[in-house]
């Protein structure tokens, strides 16, 4: 955080902390730098609990373990990649604080784990974005900058501020310390429940799920994982059903985490591990997320939802044609409920 | 208790599960048989996760700790007692089913535990109960027979029943095996995170609150003990500010698992052991609950925010006047969320 000589030095060193790849040669971040990043962020985050339902068991007819990141600091799993990536930069790389673009999740995790840096952060977001996503990233200390709902106009701004303040830049996704931040959820789910046969992530931007594939493969490397995606934000499955990388304009799915598209580290990993992408309707996810809210006792935001409900639908397990256990005993699955940040002001005791 | 000649004999003794007491000689459960309950039904219900929230303990400047039984089996702490009550039966005891008296939680937690033991269980609820109460307990297996809403007609049908079947009668609340099964929440409480200096429980018919003394002063002695209770179900505030048992007649408080009174047992245990009762409004109980749905993501019933609303009013813990900490550290106090069974079917996403 000293000893720096000019704005414009840090312009170069943080534009380059998420420089382009070539697909073939990229290296995703490795074991060791997953172990590292755990060790770094275990002291600040929740080591959120593992859950199970009796009912959703029956229903399913699996056994299930819900990893409930909806239970983490700041509402969602995001608090994971941005502290990590924040909290690995040196004093110098900090000192002029951070700069990202999200509307939701990512940029509260981000405000969050600059103020543990003591380092400001700014937040680039469409001036169309709900009031309330603002209010909560200003609740972190967080500093919203307002910019046309456009991605030209999102990636100019935070180009931008960068320029101005010499911010230090942190993807939501498309980031090997973000990424490797992420792999750790999916790391303490098997490190405490063992012998999945197969693991549940949402898809949205991929850096959940990309962390998944490694954070999970790097303790069970014969473990399935399969990507969830609202059929109406389907980019992933079309990046993988087509082998090149696809994205959306835009998405109007209540499963408002998912409205990004894969990048080229995310796509390169999920290319290499993902064994599918499995689409959810809008119905499937809204009566996905009351189930569990009701069953289960925990707040999800449809985000969560769509890990579990290719799963509730009828065949729904049987459709993955996973090998049977050793153990003759059901399906042995892990989902990642990803957050639980719902606006709830207009539902509750009205 | 065991080796019976027939039926009637039954009726007999199990009327005489709940014998009176008297007070001055009533032995509580012991520590030995609070650990022999905890070894009976650990197999079967969820060891619940204690979770924290950093934003909570900012409001209350004290460091919370909240024991999840929302997140327990059949939505509250009551399969704990009920569990331990109907597993503990010799086979000729649970022969003939169990039999209750319950509008909730309790009446679900004796159906899934009777269905545990594969014997059948009868639910004496008031015909003003609402039907997603009976469905609920239904869905466990159980078999609901509607009384009139009154204490005596509800006492009267349970005497029938037990009469008609030979049912073991297990009493919400008014029952030893049932006190030593709520214990093991505090118990398992303390032994996670130790070194508390006091506990916070709500208070109805009293079960979860003497549990909690004796669950957690076997654990560590001085911790502190209160009871939290509607201000609209003001019994046990009553009872023991005034030294002799007082009941309701009826309430109306939001906090629909509050509306019952003490019984000998339970009033016996908390003039013993409970510090004092705090008494809450229902404002205080509505915006808990909300606080604790949008900022902790879990699902509680107004029942559980009675026992974290105390700690919330302005002055809430300085009023406690509990002993500075020798670490110096803000008071370490334990919450008891004890379910989270609410009806959620018009609140969301309508």
């Amino acid at each position: 955080m000293n000893n720096r000589a000019g704005a414009s030095e840090h312009k170069v060193r943080t534009m380059q902390t998420a420089p382009s790849i070539e697909s073939a040669n990229y290296q995703p971040p490795t074991w060791e730098a997953i172990l590292a990043a755990h060790a770094r962020i275990a002291p600040r985050i929740h080591h959120t609990p593992v859950l199970s339902s009796a009912s959703l068991n029956a229903m399913t007819g699996a056994q299930l373990f819900f990893k409930c990141e909806n239970l983490q600091k700041t509402g969602s799993f995001k608090i994971r990649g941005a502290s990590n990536a924040i909290l690995s930069l040196t004093e110098q790389e900090a000192a002029q604080g951070i700069v990202t673009q999200s509307s939701g999740n990512h940029g509260a995790a981000v405000a969050c784990a600059a103020a543990w840096r003591r380092v400001p952060a700014w937040v680039v977001m469409p001036k169309n974005a709900p009031a309330v996503k603002a209010k909560i990233i200003e609740g972190y200390g967080g500093k919203i900058v307002f910019c046309e709902p456009t991605v030209t106009a999102r990636k100019a701004t935070c180009v931008r501020i960068q320029a101005e303040t010499g911010a230090h830049l942190v993807h939501p996704y498309d980031d090997d310390r973000v990424i490797a931040g992420q792999a750790t959820a999916a790391k303490e789910l098997l490190e405490e429940e063992g012998d999945f046969d197969a693991v549940f992530a949402p898809v949205s931007g991929g850096g959940l799920l990309s962390g998944t594939c490694l954070g999970a493969k790097g303790i069970r490397t014969d473990v399935r994982v399969f990507g969830c995606e609202p059929g109406r934000a389907d980019d992933a499955y079309r990046s993988l059903t087509s082998g090149t990388l696809q994205s959306l304009e835009s998405s109007d799915t209540i499963a408002d985490g998912l409205r990004a598209s894969l990048a080229p580290r995310t796509f390169e990993i999920l290319r290499r591990h993902v064994e599918r992408i499995l689409l959810v309707s809008e119905e499937e996810i809204i009566s996905a997320a009351r189930l569990v809210w009701e069953r289960m006792k925990i707040i999800i935001e449809p985000s969560s939802a769509v890990a579990i409900a290719p799963l509730l639908k009828p065949g729904g397990v049987a459709s993955l044609n996973l090998p049977k256990r050793a153990d003759g005993g059901a399906p042995k699955l892990g989902v990642i409920f990803s957050g639980g940040n719902v606006d709830l002001s207009s539902l509750l005791w009205k």
